[in-house]
């Protein structure tokens, strides 16, 4: 479902997967057609008749047609996979699960893309597999590397809703307890004309787990130096960390600079774009 | 002043920053004449004595009598160096400072050691200069190797006073303005024994500037892999921090452990040992 | 040419590049129809058949059957590419080039994979843009992970034509220069096995360019902690490095290895596997 | 014996140790004095006064007075510690213990200085203790920041004895088997002055040790980002390394440098000064 930028991204995915995208539906039959002639898809009228043809959904189309899709899928008895969110408020979400029953809602596999990236996913299992002890403190940090067009921020639902969301999953995902307390504080720092906005670029989310376990999430919405994704999980016999990966292993030492290596990895694509292959494969599975 | 644990190790420090230790005054009188026997320093019955005879006065005695040692060195008009805290409360502060005047006030040099350490220094050094343009996140980790042992924990006034005291001070001496609001969680995760004494063990606190820069700190009583101590501040055009050196530079590759560093320094000594002959060094200059 | 194992490796890389696999020839044929199956290409029962069908022909068949393809590309005055070597013996290549001529020789790309690969590629890049001034050392490091099979020792033309020579072809692309010295010693001292028949296992070859910069280069047929593939190169005003690119940015800090990193990458698929899409497009570039 | 610079290195290494300087004896009486006067120790008028006087011996005169020194000590029945070289030529080396009898001179400690560094003492213990399988390479990289003043070339020795002696040592301090073959290539790239005084300034040894393990010994003169000193074992199981530690633990990332650390430590007395003091410390044990 979709043709878009993100349908082009999982399709590619799909392939490397080792599936197949048989069919695509997307409103804009242009885009649908498109991707079609670059998959070697067909394409529907509908989004019924889509999924009709296919063993399993994937849904990348824009936000607020989620929830719809899923219904329809669903309905199908096809398993879906679906880029977050689920629903535009966490009202309809509950409503969807409702309504659909949770053994149907089982199959819906809402993706949080960043729990498959190797160093977090190294992180979550060391953490799970009792490597580092009972875990003490949890420290994330997500910062772009520039921050969105000013006429995204007003329908991005804010740094919270739309940035700090994968850094909430990421900590349920490595806590996996419940959050008993949540703290935050937020500036404008980084562009005024952002908080004329109404929205923050800077934020501190402090949580505290029902065990004691200390959560703290830091954001900026602009990194001079690349796109900052750091996750640490500290604990009673020791501390694990997925630190940023670099473009490659060049290391330069001169007098100026003494031991210089090469940049982080510049935006989510770089740095995310295999865990969307093992996103699917897990989907597959 | 004063011959105890402390004192030995600003003894040696004087030595190597090219002063003399001239003179030792410490009530218990053996432990007095046990350090002028190593340092060649001669031995006085009393504080105002060996005050009267030296160019410049450093307090090393129990936290509780400092202040009343700095009243006698202003009052003899002598130069003081004292360690932290300069008195036992935030009253007891100010009142010397009104006693004795800003100007004398100014000839006495509270030491907090860690902003001696050359890790830490380069870090502000590079907030002032500019470097890495506005600052907008400074984050600093403090953790221990081992908890206090439990007796100490009831005149410790706890983690914040004990502890977190040194990550405050690094904090204002790198980010230069007022704080505007502190929020503190704290949890007793490391030792239940410490908890029911009435302290935490750890603890996460989020301190807001009058500008928006956020401050976070992070401190814990117990670290499996040594004395943690990391300094980061973020800003517009970059980040600086200030990484646990390391015992040497030995790094070993075996299919178990395929790149393993020669592990952080084990506690203060080790890591801030130098700083202390630093701190010296800049109270002669 | 060729659909064995490296043919498939380069049909998914012509892919990822943006261009088509249009034609398979291969003498086994079962074997070409599967890898035409997979990309869409058809099969032909001839090279020669193969090779007109086409705008460019890339050679992955074995070593042996390198330079009659070539002889046939440059009949048919199609672009080649052909994996290293170009013939069994140096005379051999040079016949070669005497027979096309010089101009249709140029047509002929011979892939040295990894002159592709990012961190020595910038090493290149480095030296020539004068970043180090004078060039003065070159060290290569390449450590297989494993030995090859005994029964392939007899038929691989021995260590330094089989394994030294990409150091060889890197050190020749690095320093620019003629080579107007070599010395080599070698041990076996992996394997017994493979030093009864005939070849070593550890080698070390010291090359002088006629300028006086030397090269040392470092081989060993087996590496505990992966697939160990550096170079450094040093010159007037400093260093420059492509050090091993790590698995993840996973770290992990205990008691017993206190910073340890995820381990580098396992053999020339994961390290190399990029470098063969940027040499075809390098080629259709 | 001797109050010049690198006796005044030792006279503070030997109190860092816990040992006393109890007399001086240099020919320059000045000298002798000054020294005197900072370590609290008295002045002999000849070296057999000053040997009498002590428990052991510690020569750190010129190089071409050592061995008749160390005649004066061994006859007085002390200990001696003595920087390298034990005499001017082998032959006088070997005459030495010849003459003295291997039992007196056991009691003298010739300091290979870098043997006490803490990373490169624990590649030789790796090596020692098994941690990395047979040992099958050694590569000892030295580079110096800036090559030594013209005039002190022509009695410096050359390369080889002047600088490249102390990887001699640690290559035969770490692989602790006998050498059955030495190739060596020299240029002089760094300044063509010091080639016109017929030394090099770069330098490459490939030693083969009896058993095959390959040694290669690679120096400079000259090093724009600091003092490079790094050592590298290899072995059946492993690889372990002693890297060049740097000047603290600082680390800043912008967009034109994206992670740049502190600079490697400038020369000898940064790098190994400590050693120094682990020396006498073994000398006195």
């Amino acid at each position: 479902m979709g043709a878009g930028r993100m349908a082009k991204v999982h399709a590619a995915s799909i392939v490397n997967a080792g599936a197949r995208v048989a069919t695509i539906f997307d409103p804009v039959s242009a885009a649908a057609e498109a991707l079609a002639e670059d998959t070697g898809a067909k394409v529907c009228a509908t989004a019924a008749e889509a999924i009709a043809d296919v063993d399993a959904v994937l849904i990348a189309t824009t936000s607020d047609t989620h929830v719809e899709l899923l219904y329809e899928a669903v309905k199908a008895g096809k398993p879906a996979m679906c880029e977050k969110p689920l629903a535009p408020s966490y009202k309809q979400s509950l409503e969807f699960v409702a309504t659909v029953g949770e053994a149907a809602a089982r199959k819906v596999f809402l993706a949080f893309n960043r729990r498959f990236d190797r160093g977090h996913a190294s992180v979550r299992e060391a953490v799970q597999s009792g490597k580092i002890g009972r875990l003490e403190q949890v420290t994330i940090t997500s910062r772009d590397p520039f921050p969105p067009p000013l006429d995204y921020i007003p329908r991005s639902g804010g740094l919270f809703r739309d940035m700090m969301i994968h850094d909430f999953d990421m900590a349920r995902s490595i806590v996996g307890k419940d959050i008993s307390s949540v703290t935050a504080h937020g500036s404008s720092v980084v562009d005024p004309e952002l908080g004329k906005l109404g929205d923050i670029d800077t934020a501190s989310v402090t949580m505290l787990a029902a065990d004691g376990t200390i959560i703290t999430i830091l954001n900026s919405r602009r990194c001079a130096y690349g796109f900052d994704q750091q996750i640490e999980a500290f604990g009673a016999t020791g501390m694990v960390m997925s630190d940023n990966p670099r473009q490659s292993g060049f290391r330069s030492f001169t007098k100026e600079a003494p031991g210089t290596d090469a940049p982080i990895l510049e935006f989510y694509m770089e740095r995310y774009g295999p865990s969307y292959t093992a996103e699917i494969r897990a989907f597959i599975r």
